[in-house]
């Protein structure tokens, strides 16, 4: 069995991924980021075209991603749309419009259909989306797929390939607040349920909402990537974080060929529920925070100079330093790492990306234990 | 349990599917038709573009579309791509890019998956394609999604709206072809199979071929939208026949707000291989191509005074005239039709669509039985 790196690899290898001669131009960002970007109308070479393009493209699958007994349909159709927009905020785009395939079992064609088409329907107008295409079978799983596009102005995209020695790391938010969300159900509130369910009662609601129904940074990513005061690009490099922290900042450590060093005490994480608290549950906010996946908060690089342009909190999104870019250091990449965690205690060791593989687990939880 | 129409109906009720404003002018064609057209950059109001996006998205999954023991994954992946590219060349547009979200068994993820990635290939590089994007995921059943796009010039674009009364309706290509492909692996070669199967022998890949890999009409398409002596769109309408002749063509019928008549006599069918031409198989040429789905020929209208300008054939397809547009019928609408069939004793009937909903069967197979 291949893991999904070399999946991945394989299918970058065999299919082809960039178009022949000089009219392939129009391609300006293939595989290998959060979204493929792509300048309409230059193969024409006489016209000045207006944008970029901006596609991203995510399956949502009943046992993987998600379980129907667990999460109401509501929230399945708010988070199917929600996270694959979460990929267009990444790149500092505006989201236009989505197309979905959408496979059914028949009994999920009534009740189940109208809920999720009711969270799916909240999240396009709060994020400002049509549906343009898509289509419907009928499955003996909950499938989908769900396509975004929505177009930046030229030069304003923000990539996983521009972080630079010295720029300073941010994060959006809090990190492992998903990720606890989802302990919660798979645990129950006191840590010991046997099977997931979401627990009943206000008062988890706030803990929950990050998993079930995830703000997106729409807004923080365009700030970022162009609709500031200065008109200018000021993140060297962003991506969501939607596999975790470790895996995240490596994709944006690999694509620009750095490393990174990041500090245990800046990281915002989580405060525990004292429910959670006890022994047995091994819940740890700090490991929740560097592997617990689908914050789809961003995680972006400023260089020094720009750092104080930022404000403390972008489009409700709380802004955090938590690292700074180095140069690519041979040590790491021998212990099969680009990031440097300094401890609590001031020690530093290497962090391996222990984010979410797809084809280590059958939930999304993290590829190692998160206690 | 509610029909596809009924979904499909239900999505288009509750999820926005019209931008606000006037801002909004960007989407030319959104939902309802083969596929998308946006305009990029119109919505900035200062920019030329020189081009309209077209943007198209089809599930393929494992038990509704293909059977991953009688299908070879070589063939699966070349269909997955084909398929979803038609729906371009129904538009007249150049396939550019495609996306693909892939979720695959951990024993799917080796030779298979080289099989597949190999008859993809295949298809990118017939259609001039690349892969700009996707996922993929571990998942008990094998299921993907492609998501293909490309740009027309402006105005160059073909839907199923714009036939009118007098326009001659054709035809590329043999009707019910795929059909029968498949109905010689569900029944086997002597029509006698108790369990689907590829028969071996070359005698068959000529009969298999449109169902295993059918042709796209990617180079008529584009003739049809404008790459003609003319420069112009020669057609007023044109869907790609995936669903079966007596569904495409009532799809263009309701879009155009327009009758038809077809002629039994005129359409382009298939001969029956003679072992199942015997007594006990009941297969019927003219039931093959008005019903059977997923021949991916163009089915397209022409205004008379441009039918002189069509060649017998385009791209390597034959061009057949089939019927006329009528008038809207409020006498086919009593018997939900919008087609009237001269069958070859001269009579005419009502035809209501009958091809394939994915609801209403687990395997591609028109509504009512073809035989």
């Amino acid at each position: 069995m291949r893991s999904e790196t070399e999946i991945i690899e394989r299918i970058w290898q065999v299919l082809p991924t960039q178009p022949a001669g000089r009219a392939g131009d129009w391609l300006r960002l293939g595989v290998g980021d959060d979204a493929a970007v792509i300048r309409a109308g230059t193969s024409a070479g006489r016209h000045t075209t207006a944008s970029d393009w901006v596609l991203s493209t995510d399956a949502y699958l009943e046992g993987v991603h998600f379980l129907p007994d667990v999460h109401s349909p509501d929230d399945i159709g708010y988070k199917a749309l929600a996270r694959a927009t979460s990929d267009l905020a990444a790149m500092g785009t505006a989201p236009r419009f989505f197309l979905l395939t959408l496979a059914l079992p028949s009994d999920r064609t009534e009740k189940w259909l109208n809920g999720f088409l009711k969270g799916m329907a909240r999240a396009a107008r709060k994020f400002g989306m049509v549906l343009v295409g898509g289509d419907t079978s009928r499955f003996r799983s909950i499938t989908m797929t769900v396509t975004v596009g929505g177009w930046s102005p030229n030069h304003g995209v923000l990539t996983r390939g521009g972080a630079m020695p010295g720029d300073l790391i941010y994060v959006s938010g809090t990190l492992g607040a998903a990720q606890l969300g989802l302990e919660i159900i798979l645990r129950g509130p006191d840590g010991k349920s046997k099977s997931p369910r979401t627990p009943a009662g206000s008062q988890w609601g706030k803990l929950l909402q990050p998993h079930l129904r995830p703000n997106i940074q729409v807004e923080l990513g365009r700030w970022l990537a162009g609709q500031n005061p200065s008109k200018k690009p000021l993140a060297t490099a962003a991506i969501d974080t939607s596999d975790g922290l470790s895996t995240d900042l490596n994709h944006i450590c690999e694509a620009s060929g750095v490393s990174a060093r990041i500090w245990a005490t800046k990281i915002p994480r989580v405060q525990l529920p004292k429910a959670l608290q006890r022994r047995g549950t091994k819940l740890d906010p700090l490991n929740l925070a560097l592997h617990g996946g689908e914050d789809y908060q961003l995680l972006f690089t400023v260089p020094p100079k720009a750092a104080s342009k930022l404000p403390q909190s972008i489009g409700g999104a709380q802004i955090t330093q938590i690292g700074v870019i180095e140069p690519r250091s041979k040590a790491l990449r021998k212990v099969n790492s680009r990031i440097k965690l300094v401890g609590f205690n001031g020690t530093t060791t290497p962090l391996p990306p222990q984010g979410w593989d797809p084809f280590s687990t059958a939930m999304r939880t993290p590829k190692k234990s998160i206690t």
